[in-house]
């Protein structure tokens, strides 16, 4: 099969270079002379301001408010908690002088920012009355990864983190799974994204928590994508900053601590998910613009409907582009598909002498010739159904690509294909660095499920179902 | 006259005192163990994100789009432009170590992205197709300060930063001009801070800019705050990137830039133009609650009041947030002063028995006595009225401390008031030098007016009026 749009290598022939393909073709980024971060373009800025728009509602729906802390961490900041010094420190970046002057102590900019939370809210934190605290913050964070791929793994991060202190344990674990569920209604929602929400194994959980829970994705290779994870951290941070606060019957406490967060990573997800050979493929609930109007010629009777359509759309918050270059008709379609507009309508004045419009939906690539008077009806019952078509097929796809293993020999003979394998487990780390030496899997999370007696891997006593997957 | 709220110096007192006071005790920042930095606390960061959608609109209003740019620096990238390097290398944070490793070329954090644009412009333009770029970024910057206060001087900024490019100069000075507006808008209609609207002189221009332009405000005591800048690049930098487009016909020629910033310092501005000796006072366009209810009393009618006036508020798009904690009614209405909340409903029994409630204006304290079913009518006539005089009495005030002086011996008189001093000059960096020296003014910005042939200063032949002040 050729591929008829120039740049974008097939996603069958090279998953890994379509993806750059696509990325780069349809203006989402471009690279730069600082090693490992990119450039968002407007395009790709426009995706990510529309997943900030709506986590933010839905954030400050559950109660939060944002804050901004600041972007350095002083070394012995960032010393305080063992586990996770232990954790970032290999990954920061390290600032040593400002302007001429060396500093004193050197200073990491923030790889995540659960240190600089913890001082303020040992200042901030005294009664019973100030809990729970519900903060969230938006920001650049930096990991100084060694191989980056565009909003997969970079060494700037875009991202929200979420930091909150509760009175309670179980007020804390709450809001873990709370979020967790505020990231999954999301995904599903506004990114038709299908994810697995579970318990991270203890040797994949964030350093310095107790339980990590994450939600995770399937690429259309089969390969997963953790896509949000949230922190329950039990009173171990909180300990080491020395946090406490007088309760109710006049006697100090030390609160109980949650983090979550979800970054620009996520429209990576996007893409791999759903775009395909003639480029990106957007849900119209995450898409910046759900219609491009596309008008053949430039006869009065077509300025007419284009003007007449805009108006319409407007009334209906239906959020479009228009391609009115000089570009051939041909080209401004296969334009129109690499940027994953949803929905595409083409204004032509043989259809128009027959009243009638095309629309194009991105994701079939299905033509429907429509009234002209119907056309907005028909694009406000599409976007919808595409919304919903889209999340089916791509479940539809993943759980195709999940297989369950018994024993060892099936795991490995499994691990040949892409996808994930769901096994009885231990829990042993032991096993996972056994399962990942031989098969290049990793855990991704545990589901709530029936478990065998025995761990598929080693044949102790199974405690879980737990999903295995290679991972980006 | 003394002081009823804690912790608040009085203004006529100690300004400087009084300010920092006043912004924690609003609970607008904290600070942290990163020297130089701050926490902005949720409800001065609240007063951020509305000023971020506030500008946002109006940029993407006149056509621009958002993009986010690497935030660190290669030393050679920031060398490339000369004057550039001069102004900024002294006043940046270096990276040098990524985890363990040295890195081969250090990399300053972001103090301003001229440098990043440009070398993604020499990418992304190629003919005059592409042109105008009409780009904006939202982000931190960092800026190593020496002395530091909260919004005004901090050594991390939050702030955008405009960039755009330009077939020709005439468009080029256009949009830099219409982005002062745009400005001087937003000061106006949502802060109520009046400004001066003119050009720096060249000794006050940014490095690397062939103009800039700046909105200067006078804060209650008399100094300078330069709230928004709009420079002007000519084709300076784009010549030492190597920025070239094909024009329509068909020959090499060097676009032209602009780029214009605001920040957080605008938050500083915000108190030292109208807040007093009780707290915050914000305009009603700015506020992150425009009104703030204070039940007096648990009986039910008081509660169904509270009720019927949320659902109220709601549908009028009124901004609130209630105050119904077990403090005493003059703890809560001293607290709403100090958080400067533009409207205060106190909902009592007694005044609900006679069928009124009492507003209180913040900006005038005036207690107005309302009949119940008018209470929203009268907020909503109220909050224009009082956006309208906060800006009227700061006009007022600006306007009675700004003199002219015709000589030196005039000007150094003057220069003990607190206040501006307007002057015919000449341009020259050495009066400048002179007036900083001997009087500790320095020049803000020229207004359009007619001047005197002689410069005030030295005597030689004037090119303009000009603003000096004290600065922040």
């Amino acid at each position: 099969m050729g591929n008829k749009i120039e740049g974008i290598t097939s996603r069958d022939d090279d998953f890994a270079k379509w993806y750059t393909d696509v990325v780069k073709r349809a203006d989402l980024v471009d690279y730069s002379s600082v090693k490992g971060s990119m450039i968002i373009r407007p395009y790709g800025y426009a995706i990510w301001e529309k997943m900030v728009a709506i986590l933010d509602k839905m954030f400050k729906d559950t109660g939060h408010v944002n804050v901004q802390m600041p972007m350095f961490i002083p070394e012995s900041l960032l010393n305080i908690e063992k586990e996770h010094v232990e954790g970032f420190a290999p990954e920061v970046a390290w600032v040593t002088y400002g302007g001429k002057e060396k500093l004193d102590e050197r200073m990491c900019v923030r790889p995540t920012s659960e240190t600089l939370f913890c001082e303020h809210y040992k200042k901030i934190i005294k009664s019973y009355r100030d809990l729970p605290i519900l903060y969230n913050q938006w920001c650049t964070i930096v990991r100084w990864e060694k191989t980056t791929r565009p909003f997969l793994r970079s060494r700037e991060i875009l991202w929200q983190e979420g930091h909150t202190m509760h009175a309670t344990a179980e007020e804390a674990r709450e809001e873990t799974l709370k979020m967790l569920k505020v990231y999954e209604d999301f995904q599903k929602n506004y990114l038709a994204i299908p994810v697995l929400v579970g318990r991270k194994s203890e040797k994949e959980k964030f350093a310095g928590a107790e339980e990590t829970y994450s939600i995770e994705a399937m690429m259309y290779d089969g390969v997963a994508l953790q896509n949000g994870t949230s922190h329950y951290f039990g009173q171990g941070f909180a300990k080491a900053f020395g946090i406490e606060f007088v309760n109710k019957d006049n006697k100090m406490e030390t609160p109980y601590q949650t983090s979550w967060g979800c970054t620009t990573r996520m429209i990576g997800g996007l893409i791999m998910t759903h775009s395909d050979d003639n480029g990106l493929v957007l849900p119209p609930n995450i898409a910046p613009y759900q219609v491009v109007i596309i008008p053949i010629g430039q006869e009065e009777e077509i300025i007419k409907e284009v003007e007449a359509l805009k108006e319409e759309l407007k009334d209906k918050d239906i959020t479009f582009v228009i391609d009115d270059s000089d570009k051939t008709p041909g080209f401004r379609f296969a334009e129109a598909e690499v940027k994953g507009y949803p929905i595409r309508v083409e204004i032509g004045k043989r259809d128009l002498a027959n009243g009638v419009v095309t629309l194009v939906r991105r994701d079939t690539l299905e033509k429907i010739t429509v009234p002209i008077r119907e056309v907005v009806t028909k694009i406000t019952e599409t976007l919808p159904m595409m919304q919903k078509a889209m999340y089916e097929k791509a479940r539809i796809r993943r759980d195709s690509m999940i297989y369950e293993a018994s024993n060892y020999e099936e795991f490995k003979e499994l691990s040949k294909r892409p996808g994930f394998i769901k096994i009885s487990w231990c829990g042993d780390a032991a096993c996972e660095e056994k399962v990942k030496e031989e098969t290049g899997l990793k855990s991704r999370c545990t589901v709530e499920e029936n478990h065998d007696e025995k761990c598929a891997i080693c044949g102790k006593e199974a405690t879980c179902k737990m999903y295995f997957g290679r991972q980006y």
